[in-house]
């Protein structure tokens, strides 16, 4: 029997990630894309430049066989670097000193996974702008070069982000839930160019962070020795994109805010009014499927960025999708229906652990309370590294369910409550009774 | 300067009702409604057919000036009428004596209240089916007898229920919050005819419940003296829709679960094989306004139906939002933000409580320790009437704002289950020291 023809929704780097576990399992995979062929043209259009690959990520690209040249395009992130208002920064690890997430480049990833999706033989079609998706038939409609043209296969998958148009088609048959909720922050990105002698300004070991509240600005390293910067700020209110209306107030909000950024962002005027200040939203739907059709990535479960665990999350499901595979085909309805009832629970959990890491990264990062929990954490992990896992780790460099990290989290986070009462902050290290606080976690 | 001309999507109860308001005020007022004519036609499709009209409506059919010869399509229910496994009866009063929501039939209503609208001067056109709104130029675009037409006004108010058109083309501009969640159970009408000699066969004096844990069937009378009962059930399960798949099948289960039913719905299986299921959903979003366009009652606020409150709420959105315009006209931006900015907290919070109540009705009402509880309860509003109100008397018999409502419904239920601790059920009311109760709410 001939294997089924498999059309997938988005050549981004969730969609063309499937396309190789696809494409190797003997599918016929045609993949389409609205925008045109990356490896041919420059522009990514309103998506973010850079983004931290973690252990989730990598694992995926691991079984499906394409970390070859990974590490060359990788720059390993070993903590946070804080930037205070004084200017002074100190460093944050985000686990042990062999523990790191990796910057890379989402062009060049995406690019190298669809070279390597062609080499395993799936198909791309490039500039063809999905309409509409029959998914009673599976049946594809596009406008491509403004003439509209049909493809139909046996299975259609939607890992077409969060403005889905297969989850559009889905919204309107019955008994579909959907949720898509946007933060009163949106984000510009800015960039540090490389130094006089071709260097980086600051620190490339280091997610950057400049926490300041209600607001914050991160920078990640790029290979080519710049840095790209996020300014997170609200859309309306005091201090917001809003008000910042002229080149005099940015220059002043930046001044009195992030003053270590003005001798490392030459063009900061002409960067921040040139470029775009894009919305932040979380998606929740289910199902995730409706006949042979299936949603994936961020066109089932968009998140805010800041557990950086967005593609890695996408990646994931690639992973566990290819796994549910093996064990139920040819039976589709078994293959969706298994994957999308043990994977919702999950994705729930990483996008209220995003959403609640925002407030960590722009505010708490900054508190001496919440260094001094981190330490002893990193203590408390190290000597029972069974019973106490911080919450980053679990969800970093791990592969546990997101659910089971966002209840052994919320256990751990009462049993440090309640540390907090016993123990002042004055309380020397070797003070505090490890063994009893880990028995409080029973 | 002339009034400016508004553009209703709908002439359903919501959008009937606002087009009084509106025209009464001096607004050029036009309708557009999908149906034909509900005063030429019989149809009202999936819709349910009566209604509770309480406190709320009928203060805002009050303030516009359409209650004349209301009281005689409605039917007064005092309470609910608990239909037992074993066919005993046992009525729980809603309030007061002289408390009681009222059956109305939603055709009738809606016939009367577009009559008003026309007397006020606003005008209706029928079967213009909305396919587009743009929210930019405030140009509706219809297809009406296959053809298209425009029509383009100052404001564009969407009362189009919970599928409304002009809230999807608010879902493709940036940051619109939306949520739609659907329940697993569905519901399905089933007529109870009057009796042969045109009397009502169950008391119509109150609204029935046939309550059995995972699902329910209830009852409201109509002014033909026959009765629509409504069963909710699970979709999916052991019992549930999809399960009842033959004629067998339904005669067992009615008789079985619903065994007073039978004698009084002589045509059980064909109406449960002809009558169609269908599905509730809840519906979340905001802003409820863009530009010179708002969202009002489903469109914006979707609830289920276990509190008896669509309507109600629906209505007092009408009645707020003329207050709003006494108070802000012509400054359309301020009482567009203004509305959905005071009413949002409010329909969320009788969101909840609907959803809720489906649990309270379908599962608790048959318990002796809630039962006891509303004995309780009854007897302390009537003591101490400033400090404890049951909480259906807030959302029923008052016009208190919803989330007031459900924020002392919960303190009330904290001490109310703190009562449950120090009293068993068995203490004689006369022992209860009301006094100190009341002193726990503080």
């Amino acid at each position: 029997m001939a294997k089924e023809k498999i059309l997938i929704l988005g050549a981004g780097l969730v969609g063309s990630l499937l396309s190789i576990f696809l494409a190797k399992k003997g599918f016929k995979v045609e993949v389409f894309e609205k925008r045109p062929d990356p490896r041919k043209n420059d522009v990514l259009g309103g998506r973010s430049i850079n983004l931290a690959l973690s252990d989730r990520g990598l694992l995926a690209l691991e079984k499906a066989g394409v970390t070859r040249n990974l590490d060359q395009v990788m720059l390993p992130m070993h903590g946070r670097m804080i930037h205070q208002l004084d200017s002074q920064v100190h460093f944050q690890p985000y686990g042990k000193a062999n523990q790191a997430i990796n910057s890379v480049s989402r062009g060049l990833l995406n690019e190298y996974l669809i070279g390597e999706a062609e080499a395993a033989g799936a198909s791309f079609r490039f500039e063809h702008k999905c309409e509409r998706a029959d998914i009673d038939n599976s049946v594809l409609s596009f406008s491509t070069g403004g003439k509209p043209k049909e493809y139909g296969g046996d299975i259609i998958i939607g890992a077409d982000g969060a403005y889905s148009v297969l989850r559009a088609s889905f919204l309107h048959s019955d008994r579909f839930n959907f949720m898509q909720d946007y933060l009163p922050h949106g984000y510009k990105e800015l960039n540090i160019p490389a130094g006089k002698n071709g260097e980086f300004q600051i620190d490339p070991n280091a997610l950057h962070i400049w926490p300041r509240g209600k607001f914050m600005l991160i920078a990640l390293p790029n290979i080519d020795k710049s840095f790209t910067c996020t300014l997170f700020l609200p859309f309306e209110g005091e201090s917001s994109f809003e008000a910042l209306d002229s080149p005099e107030k940015v220059a002043t909000f930046f001044s009195e805010v992030f003053p270590d950024t003005l001798p490392v962002i030459p063009n900061l005027i002409d960067q921040f009014f040139t470029n775009p200040t894009s919305s932040l939203v979380t998606i929740r739907c289910y199902p995730w499927s409706k006949k042979r059709s299936l949603l994936l990535g961020d066109a089932s479960h968009a998140i805010v960025p800041f557990f950086g665990q967005g593609m890695n999350a996408g990646f994931e499901d690639c992973r566990l999708l290819d796994e549910i595979i093996d064990a139920e085909y040819p039976n589709w309805e078994t293959v969706f229906q298994t994957f999308e009832k043990s994977r919702k629970p999950n994705t729930d959990a990483i996008a209220k652990l995003a959403n609640d890491n925002f407030i960590e990264m722009r505010d708490k990062v900054a508190d001496a309370g919440f260094i001094w929990q981190k330490k002893l954490e990193a203590r408390i992990h190290e000597k029972y590294p069974d019973k106490w896992t911080p919450l980053y780790t679990m969800v970093t460099f791990s592969n546990m369910p997101y659910s089971k990290a966002l209840e052994q989290g919320n256990r751990q986070e009462s049993v440090m409550r309640k540390i907090r009462e016993v123990y002042p902050m004055s309380t020397p290290p070797e003070a505090i009774d490890l063994e009893k606080i880990v028995g409080w976690l029973d």
